[in-house]
């Protein structure tokens, strides 16, 4: 993802955590390395950047299927998530990370509560993340208060964190559960700790319009106005924009996290990514938490991601699978301010490296690696995993996890968090 | 899928190739059989049944990407089909049935040419598939006539072939692509011999167009005037259909297939499943061939089926868990006249059963069965296969295909195809 295309018969070397060579094989046959891997019939790619999600929600897993989002979060989830205590979501943050190495995802952006066990888990599985303590205030001015002063000092925290394998955010829900006040807080507050913002954009066409009755413009407007685009923003969802709104997400270079199978289980519309992209805005891709998808996936977001753009515009050469992949590499290392790390194999970054094993009859014949990738391959075909040149996962066996243990402390927390 | 629930603890015992018993696995302590499967941790459900497809199109996985359905066909697809031989074509069946016993898929509905092929490929792989010679005329009369008589001679020797894993139909390509006599006369065949008809059906907006002018009223009117509807039909897309259009199919009892990744792929629109299965339309489900999909995984088509569902009517309560279930089982049986013989698992039916491994991370917690199915599986969790009673693969070790020769052979064969 370099731009410099596809090596065949390509070899990769590795020094403390970073990639010190990239190209042909035959350059390395006298190079004497510690560990050696032979990835023969598979193909080296820069590990996945899921942009949006909420781990700890494996928890809630097919918990409430098939309802609007109102009852799903009003009858459902919000009553769990009273329940959660730190040590729940430690459990389901820690499934959560297998599920990602499983999958072949290396860095992920998650938004959550008690997100100090979010870093835990992540500090425990090896994994890259870019954490934030969510700030709701939904009309309880107090809670606002609370949860900014929260939110601010996990950020402060955590930064750098687990050999700087942890970065952080502020994370305010969204513009129509924080008030005005609120937002330039954290605007402030953001901009003097120089870190982002995570927050969800235009998601709902409901609140879409609540927030217009109330304030008089739509979301990005006011956003913009406040001077909150002002931060380097990490936007979910954008569903719901005019034009005037996405000349403001490209205007103030929002990145816009695109969000398909969560917006299409929720039955909340389609994201006009291509549209976003033809204005300049990087785009990265998301699965949203485990609850609304309900997989953390990213090659099958990959895949939904290009066939619902495509439907979209009824035009089938949208989103074409190297822009897929781009999406979910290195305009997703963009979205996190990461990209001088992290998002492709070149000289000088992080090794964040995942093999998939191509030798699958649905991967079978090759034609096109970009195509394999993104259209036939699962987040099972994945069989080593890497970061900052660890290995987390080789032959399908995690290293940093015991998956038996992790699935049975979620399956028992899940049960008694029903039961509480 | 026999309307009874699910089972905990329960077993399942099967007797020359039929379902004996369904129940707690308590009843079955004593009885002694031949071959056991302890199937802990894992749930039995009855194979999948993927409606419309073209199977050997696996040899061209991937060869031509992000382009419209027109260009793909003219530059690419058509000048390789023309020099397929035979051979080939078994070739890439058997690839094709691998990828589906691999992905817990027990019964296909294909058509293609030389599809002796495929009726081969299916006898060895041990699958269950209803399959037809495709008949397309393209304003050639010669040509047609020559293909009609190919399809009729194919359904005629293939019908109860392999033990009767085979079932034909006769295969018009479309109403647009087959001249009216020649339709009249495949409904004749189709009903002397008392078998179905597979076709396309309203697949692409500009041929709607293009058909509306030509005969002054839509595909499915035309096919209703001309008697067409009479026969077991089996319609793949649907996509273009005028209100009166669905209530044709609904009063004609047409069987439609719903295939929404190759539709989404390709840019074409989304069915309105939920008005034909409101109309008492009887709706199973299809990957398409691998060439526009680019999988045959059936968990991935459940998976998007309902996602594509929820966001045409932007309705989250649209295509529940286990009404998508039911399309690609019961459903799918009765779209392919077997519903005497599979899409349940039920005393008396065939044993075509696949068992789906719920210990994975990604299927933990288990809430809810029917959501780990449709949203959390995939096709790489189906650890065994049976068909008729008979083993395919057990453990994921495929017992009736040699793996590494299907997929060496294809890589070889699409190879050749390219320079030939």
């Amino acid at each position: 993802m370099d731009g410099k295309g596809f090596i065949e018969d390509g070899a990769l070397t590795v020094k403390n955590g970073k990639i010190v060579f990239v190209g042909k094989s035959a350059a390395t046959t006298n190079i004497e390395a510690e560990t050696k891997i032979n990835a023969k019939g598979k193909v080296a790619m820069p590990g996945l950047i899921n942009c949006h999600t909420h781990v700890p929600m494996t928890l809630f897993r097919g918990i409430a299927e098939d309802q609007p989002l109102d009852t799903w979060l009003k009858e459902t989830i919000w009553p769990l998530e009273a329940k959660l205590r730190p040590e729940d979501v430690y459990v389901g943050a820690l499934l959560g990370c297998l599920e990602m190495i499983k999958s072949g995802t290396t860095c992920f952006a998650d938004m959550y509560f008690h997100e100090d066990m979010v870093a835990k888990a992540t500090e425990k599985s090896g994994l890259r993340g870019v954490l934030a303590e969510g700030i709701i205030e939904a009309g309880h001015k107090m809670l606002g208060k609370i949860m900014f002063h929260k939110s601010v000092s996990f950020a402060k925290r955590f930064h750098g964190y687990a050999n700087d394998r942890v970065r952080t955010m502020l994370g305010p829900h969204a513009a129509y559960s924080c008030r005005p006040d609120l937002l330039k807080k954290i605007t402030e507050r953001a901009s003097e700790l120089n870190i982002g913002v995570h927050l969800h954009l235009a998601e709902s066409n409901t609140m879409f319009r609540e927030f217009e009755k109330k304030y008089g413009s739509s979301e990005v407007e006011f956003l913009d106005k406040i001077g909150f685009l002002k931060n380097h923003v990490l936007a979910a969802h954008c569903i719901n924009l005019s034009r005037e709104d996405m000349h403001i997400l490209s205007k103030c270079s929002v990145n816009v996290v695109h969000v398909p199978v969560a917006n299409m289980k929720l039955g909340l519309g389609a994201a006009k990514i291509k549209d976003l992209v033809d204005l300049g805005v990087n785009v990265g891709l998301g699965t949203d938490g485990p609850a609304s998808n309900n997989s953390l996936d990213m090659f099958e977001t990959m895949k939904i991601a290009a066939l619902l753009q495509k439907i979209t515009y009824q035009n089938p050469t949208v989103m074409p699978v190297y822009e897929v992949l781009e999406m979910a590499t290195i305009n997703g290392a963009k979205a996190l301010g990461l990209e001088e790390n992290v998002g492709s194999l070149e000289v000088g970054k992080k090794a964040d490296i995942v093999l998939v094993d191509l030798s699958k009859p649905h991967l079978k014949p090759l034609h096109n690696i970009y195509a394999s990738i993104v259209y036939s391959a699962r987040g099972s075909d994945v069989d080593t995993v890497i970061v900052n040149g660890k290995i987390l996962m080789e032959n399908r066996q995690v290293k940093t996890l015991d998956e038996q243990t992790v699935m049975e402390e979620a399956e028992k927390t899940s049960l008694d968090l029903m039961c509480r």
